[in-house]
């Protein structure tokens, strides 16, 4: 079967690209092993790239507030409601990383309603699922309802803020056809040890 | 976090299972090293189960036709759409063995048209799509798009009766709470020997 | 205007269908007077044909539970919002029949809501829709709600398969273009004795 | 079963009715055998029921243009669209009698696609059902179609005006819980003869 | 940029209507100082014009029950829902004049849940949008709600009466492409003493 | 009627905000003679401001490409679509003095299909609407239909990203309740002189 190229649009070399993107991106292939593919498609345009990973840097790295894996469940469970491949696998896999669980990420992306998630877990993400898809009927009793589960108004911001991001980055990866790296799927799934070379 | 039970209805023991049954539950046991979680939960309808099989089976083992690996395309694809968490896990599993792409049903779970498939195979999942969602649009245009990707009307026959099934078994499987084992998950992602015991 | 053939595909001769197949055909045209379009379209597939009957009777011929008149309400109401011509219609009449009442399956057809039914009948096409309509949202609150009307689990089971399998049946008519026969139109809606012959 | 009443608001003696309502009510009566619920419900606002029978009169009984079989269709095919009761059910009956075919109202309410009509009349529902679900989208294109298929503009004013006004009877049906005559149920599917008295 | 026309059908010349069109109209532009396109368009079909303007005068016009605001803000909150460009700008302009308040229509328009309006005046535009989109949803539960906030049964049948008739008006304005007059968009925004020549 | 605060969250005092973000602050304040609200919302998160404004800027201010009028078409008609107040207010009065035309925004936020726009923005908005509401159905054939109206393909990732930019946008103004200023509603509508002081 075919293999689709990485984006639609021109992909950059790493080499000729502005010094603060290539230093971010080699940073990140550090961490890693490889390049998620967001990085090279966006590289097509730094100023567009810069913001981006600052949102997304501001949102899914701030400290305090909901937790790394719950940050991550908002992102799959509402890039899975808008169809976007490349943030459901990439940020799948980040999701068995952080919850050390191989099994949530598929759950949430596919309905998040029956995933083992607690009823807390299950409220943030009606909430972040209404931001999503119908923002402009969020009123008073959403957050009421996320109230009554603990949560502070500050933290349903966050969920808020998350699924929002999102909403642009699935329409991005959408756009441009965003090919999500072969090393994502496996991510998370299988012991270290026991994990393919 | 919580983990969910089998099914939101009674579990009956194998034992006590009337013998054919029971026979075909062991059968598959035998075959895939655990029982799909499907076979417990509709077990607990014996007329239902019989019935349920039979009409797999007939659509996803007859000879001839599409091939198999395409028929569990239309599964996992309609599955997502229907957001069937029991559908897309297992089967996805079974794509991913049949087709021997670890990759390809995550890709066709989350949008199909951004998948590694051919324009063919995209043509077979539009079609599967508009029965599964909006059947009753299907008209002699769709049979024409079909017949020009080179599918006889008896293959679209297969893909909307495949399309029809899950239609059901989605339905079933989101009643029930059905929930998929946890074999499933890694199923068909890594070569045999990397798999953890 | 034009008439339209029966169903999109070949309709087989019954003297040359399997035995099986023949037999129930003429056992339902014995009890009949005819016979209904949906054996004919189906002969085309035997094994289909077995699997799907079984699966019928098995949820609609089956004893104790809620009465016959209102597994029909469900297979109406539910093929009314899947815009399944052939089911509305012949099903219609056979609520009409099992329900005694020449305007039920109109109402019902068309919107369920404002039918002359119970509250409790209400409720339980309310759930019938949600699980034809919107499976995946269908929750505990849902079965409650049956709960709250006497209905058992089991019961909840009868209702929820039933949509489930109406979501085959109503995609393959729509697949085949079922027609339905001219007989079902006036079933039930007079006397007996003042039918035209 | 319950049986409910014809509106939801109260619904006025005919003695008491001004002059005007009265004549145009007795006069249907007169004609019909019996008064269809729509002028009781109605009649509740007199100035309001004058304007609708108005509006009514000028695009159904109007000389000239599409027939008066096809009028109906129109009304039926939208009013199963909006689940309409009262209006698939009472111009059910007419269009059975107007198209001098007993079948026609009950296919073209469920699913038009799939009925037993013309590919003009089939392109003729395909604008009124635009209109009536989505006409923010009607454009050239639309207006191209229907006079592809012989369609004058006059005649496509009368097709989207008809769906238009249907779109505001369905609606106050539904406000008021209308409730279709028992009569209207039979008419047009026997010979007069069969009819029971 | 282009400017289309007034309507995509034929506009009559004022002086060749009938006299009480004529008459209707001139009594507009007195009062006015402008004669709106929907008097234009619609006089294309003189008994459809006067359909029309009964009903709505029966409607809008009337003495008592919710205020000439009010109903404004029903006839801006459906036509934004329907897309209808000619009744948001025009009926925005008559909003902003009855409730002596520039900025409420663009609110109004574009979300009503977030105007500056009571609980009380969000609860009656709930009821006309249910009515506007999902007439046939409506029942005991909405009217009960409309109770609670104090509006009697009459006001309610006011209240779905405006929506039901602004969808019929807003489909209209989309099928003939009516174009608001330029005079509308500034209406009611600027003291008149400011408002330009 | 009760005028509604500017955001659902706490908005800073100018003077405690860092430096960067005050000077940002009286710099549009400078030019504009008044604070956009969204400045101060967005400023209880400064992270998150910065990265929103990077972003803004870089799609809204870039040089080259389609015109800065068409991105705010862009705007309007997503957020009217999204029915998104704060956005369709501001950029609606952004609108109106890029292109010079009081009447535009208004037609565009309610239904750009109908607006005084050409041919080519036509197809510009069909492809930024279908980025906004529809994403994962963009292909192949929507790029192409942009080419045939002369686009580059850069232009097209631009129309894109601005779609994209303002589903984030829109989703943060509805979940923060944004308020627009009074400012906005008459910027753009009359000249200069004429406006109130």
């Amino acid at each position: 079967m075919p293999t689709k190229p990485i984006s639609r649009f021109p992909v950059p070399d790493i080499a000729e690209l502005p010094e603060d993107l290539r230093a971010r991106i080699l940073a990140v292939q550090e961490k890693s092993g490889f390049v998620p593919n967001v990085f090279l498609a966006l590289a097509h345009r730094p100023d567009e790239f810069r913001a981006f990973f600052a949102y997304h840097d501001a949102l899914m790295d701030k400290e305090g507030g909901i937790t790394k894996a719950e940050r991550e469940m908002i992102v799959v469970a509402t890039s899975g409601a808008n169809e976007c491949q490349y943030c459901v696998v990439a940020h799948g896999a980040i999701l068995r990383i952080r919850a050390k669980n191989p099994h949530l990420a598929d759950q949430v992306a596919v309905n998040y309603r029956k995933a083992d998630i607690t009823p807390r877990q299950k409220a943030m993400l009606d909430f972040a699922m209404k931001v999503s898809r119908q923002a402009e009927r969020v009123g008073d009793e959403d957050f009421a309802a996320m109230r009554a589960q603990g949560f502070t108004d500050e933290e349903t911001w966050d969920v808020g803020a998350i699924a929002s991001f999102f909403a642009l980055s699935n329409r991005m990866a959408n756009l441009t056809n965003m090919r999500p790296n072969d090393e994502f799927y496996l991510l998370g799934r299988v012991p270290k040890e026991a994990a393919p070379r």
